[in-house]
């Protein structure tokens, strides 16, 4: 039985709410559950310097926890003088994770930046904020043909990312924070509409997987990111 | 004429949205018309170094922008491995003013560490910072008080604070970003529920003060202040 | 009764030493009592990445303690590894009270930085850098003038600055080190020549003020900054 | 074809040369084709602060590549000042991969510190580390129990690692740099003598998987680290 | 011919002006002509960690330029957030060189740091700052004596140290800066009283020494440290 | 009696592995004894920014340390985000000592950055680093010429290096680890060939040195880089 007395494939309700902030090209506060993570694409017109001249675009992603989005407070990174690994690992796999969805060409010599900052966590963070980057990133781009400076989408497909792992033996959709502190195996999952893999990262510290668990997790992620890609076309409509 | 219409002595709509995130102590999302400012109140034990064993508490604060809080993207602190004058000019700033309200004796060996950090960006970001963290705290406060871990209320008065400026000209109250940036001399007042002034931090670059243009622009604080107090007995009723 | 047997309007000795190094284009070594900084203005002809191509110059500071300045040896910050926070709010605000009275159009495209270092101090550190930058800010541009790289003098008035407080209850002109860490508010005021107001900074971390406790200290500042603008127009002739 | 001739399951030759240094308790030198790994375990009596008092040990992990390990010379992390986000998740992943075959409690109240500095490089520098990191620390452990410093052996399996990828439509194993560069995906297996999985990263950046291509993978990446078990066990003995 | 006029065994006007700031234990301002350096000795009833509890003491040294010391403006250390190598080159010397005459044992478990802030450049600034901090050590190893906090002397002998050079041809004592930019080569001594070397730092970039050429120059370093020693026994009269 | 049972004028077997690693354009493997340092010699076609457009090349080094080089694990620096003055202060050596034998005109606008690697320490790896680097930077050079990029070489001569000291009272010749850390003082030579001395670190820490001790341990110097040079030119032929 799941802490949460949800069915091992049951994911959390997820909510966004797009528009979240003014400012941004595209924005959105997505919630897993009580993890709520505020996704913001901010279109700049310069590339990084390696890029420079190639008529291509780049997005990419970056990822922060506030110091109390935890159950106890974590030291700021800002106030620490540098991000920890966990952080760059995290931000990494977003910017990966979009990309994997998009056309840098037709994107043009502009960046898109998705920042992804965690307001509450409870478990999944990282999968809640490529979630939502998605939509984000949708939303600025739908403005930048909307204002004719794009003329075709160069996003492709859709991207959602969602947790799985071994709880007391029963694999489990969507991991909280009770199951996923307890659980023996943990999975985050990025896929693309369509159904393709985009990236899999599968730890194990102190348990192991074999073929067929790794397949059952992944076949738990399909049903999650069925309606994560449900929930994003809802809200970028 | 302001560019938002409103009469000089005339603030922006308050809304203090109290426990908006579930772990912290004492949390708020406040709002100074578009200016939103996520506050947390967090609860340790340890207080630091140099004031261990002497049965005394402390009040700190921490405030940051989030990357795409303003019009245009700015880079992230964490990022770039150190936190601006500017920002470590105002986490000093909150922590003080929290401070001056605050009988650390009462508070017993422990500190709260009051987190800011601004969602959205339209002027009045470090005022609403410290008018929110006076909520966060109190429920932080009230709740130790419920659970039995104080005895007395160690939070004496209520502090609040606003800016106001001169522009065009005119002396005006709670500055927007359109006016703030086109100001001639901006002034942050922090007040004391009661009639005393905490902090002034009056600053011209362009334009200068003398004692009746100061005390105008004090003048108005105290209006704005006086409906900060009610707004934040509001909220934490 | 002040500790220093002063009365209560009556500023410590002031001297200023022009010409302290020799590479500098301006320098002084002021002391306000045992409070003594060494003041350099160096002329440079490039200015910031993002004032360039405007035609405008730039005024800027940097403000340090030496290590041994104090009554206890603090750590040095370039060994730390980075400026406190309490330095950087210094130095931002030497720079803004000294282009409070610099046309930085008729500075032309070239950046004169004030390097205040505190050499010993004895409270007061703050307002003598901006007095003795003044100073040493004139003397270079006077430099500038007589080789004929300036045809007008871009600074339009003079700068001082002071502290006040309430000590023991009564309001004290030029705080020294035992005044400051006993007294119960403490402010700093940045006047100009003329009579106008730069930059008020009252702050009370135990106390606080109301408007007739302002207005006296900024009564007694206005005494100190005129003994300060007298030794100023010595210095420079 | 393959650049390097091989076919597609034909791991490059693989050597391992231990005792490569003398002061580390395990050392060796990694070999896979013309990447060239040096692994040293350190085995110290202090565990990190969160450990203390537990009566359990601990095992990490630290990475780094030697400035001209590749093709073009890259810049020394020690002199930037920060280690890059590739070289954090990489040196987690190798703490994480060596603890899922140790019981950190027969370990006892000590640390054992596997760094992997790469000598060269030619694709598979991370696999080739957690790998050789085995044979260092079995040896490390191996000196602790010939000395009687452990009764019990802590490790309980091998642990090898492999990249695999899918390289002009083909999966092939263990890919060279050529390959590396110009593959559609990428996959990294962290895999139990005895057939579980300890992690797989499966990262896809212009192509993508489905279930038959990342099974496919991990069927070659088995084969590849049945040959790694037999070169580790041939290395301790 | 030298720039300055100056003979080839000639050093330039040595001044020690003892007390120089009132907070230091030991503090002076060495002239070496234009080169002016502040030397403090700070006192501290804690020794480095690695020293604890061994009833021994510690010498060390800081160093630091201020920003205008030199003839273009230098950027802060601080504000860079490192220390240049130069730097810390320096300041290791300066430590070792004060430890030759120390014995550490009859210090007592106490630090003295020796903190050299070049105030002016004219060439020798680290020959300075070891001859000027022999003097502030000495003047506060006096103070201890006096107080009773030490009864024997832990000061053995002086050490001072000089520069020189090769310049056109001819061995030169005291190199200033126009000497020291034209040189061929240029050497540290830094001798104690009575005749023995402590270090020896001679570097050729673009010449090179014999061994005839070496000992002239230590020859006309011992007719410098000579002169210092005397200035230095004045000095601490 | 040294340890080694070495006589006082004997090196430790040196042994200089060319083509150590297949990427830089030179390298080698020079061993003392114990002593392991891998040199490269990377190629680069730009120079520092204040060495542009004047035509002329640049020769640099770096220096580094693996945490397990050395008995006990030291502390990685790019981990602790900082190089040690110790390391800084090598590598400056590094550079000049190697600039001292190259004619930066004839090199180009290029600059070949030294970079050596301590694998494993036994005393003296600063002075096996010089000499390693010369190796590797004369294989650097020796393939431009070999593919026409340099006309001539800017090799003018060779540069070795090596340790002496005074042990138990007798001066000894290429100290190992054991020797070094109970030597009475200890000496750097870095010699060229033809009899000219490039630079002399002496240093006593301890002990001190007259005439006579310094030019008994230059004498053992230049014995033992008469065996340096004679290997250097076996390596590189």
């Amino acid at each position: 039985m799941r802490p949460s007395g949800r069915a091992p494939d049951e994911m959390r309700a997820i909510t966004i709410e797009t528009g979240f902030t003014k400012h941004a090209e595209g924005s959105c506060l997505v919630s897993f559950g009580d993890t709520r993570v505020l996704c913001t694409a901010s279109v700049e017109r310069n590339v990084p310097p390696w890029m420079r001249g190639k008529g291509e675009g780049w997005v990419t992603g970056e990822y922060s926890m506030l110091p109390r989005a935890t159950h106890t407070r974590g030291s700021r990174e800002a106030a620490r003088g540098k991000q920890s690994g966990r952080t760059q690992e995290i931000q990494r796999l977003i910017g990966r994770s979009l990309r994997s969805v998009v056309d840098l060409r037709k994107l043009g010599e502009r960046q898109i930046t998705l920042d992804c900052d965690v307001i509450q966590a409870d478990g999944g963070t990282r999968t809640a904020s490529i979630s939502g980057a998605w939509v984000a990133l949708k939303l600025a781009v739908n403005g930048l043909i909307a204002s004719g400076d794009l003329k075709v989408d160069p996003i492709e497909k859709q991207v959602a990312a969602i947790s799985c792992g071994i709880y007391k033996g029963t694999p489990v959709l969507d991991l909280d924070y009770d199951e996923d502190s307890n659980a023996d195996a943990d999975a985050n999952f990025v896929l693309i509409s369509g159904g393709h893999i985009a990236e899999v990262q599968a730890t194990a510290e102190g348990a192991t997987y074999d073929e067929e668990g790794l397949l059952r997790l992944l076949r738990l992620a399909r049903i999650g990111c069925d309606g994560i890609f449900a929930a994003q076309l809802d809200a970028v409509k």
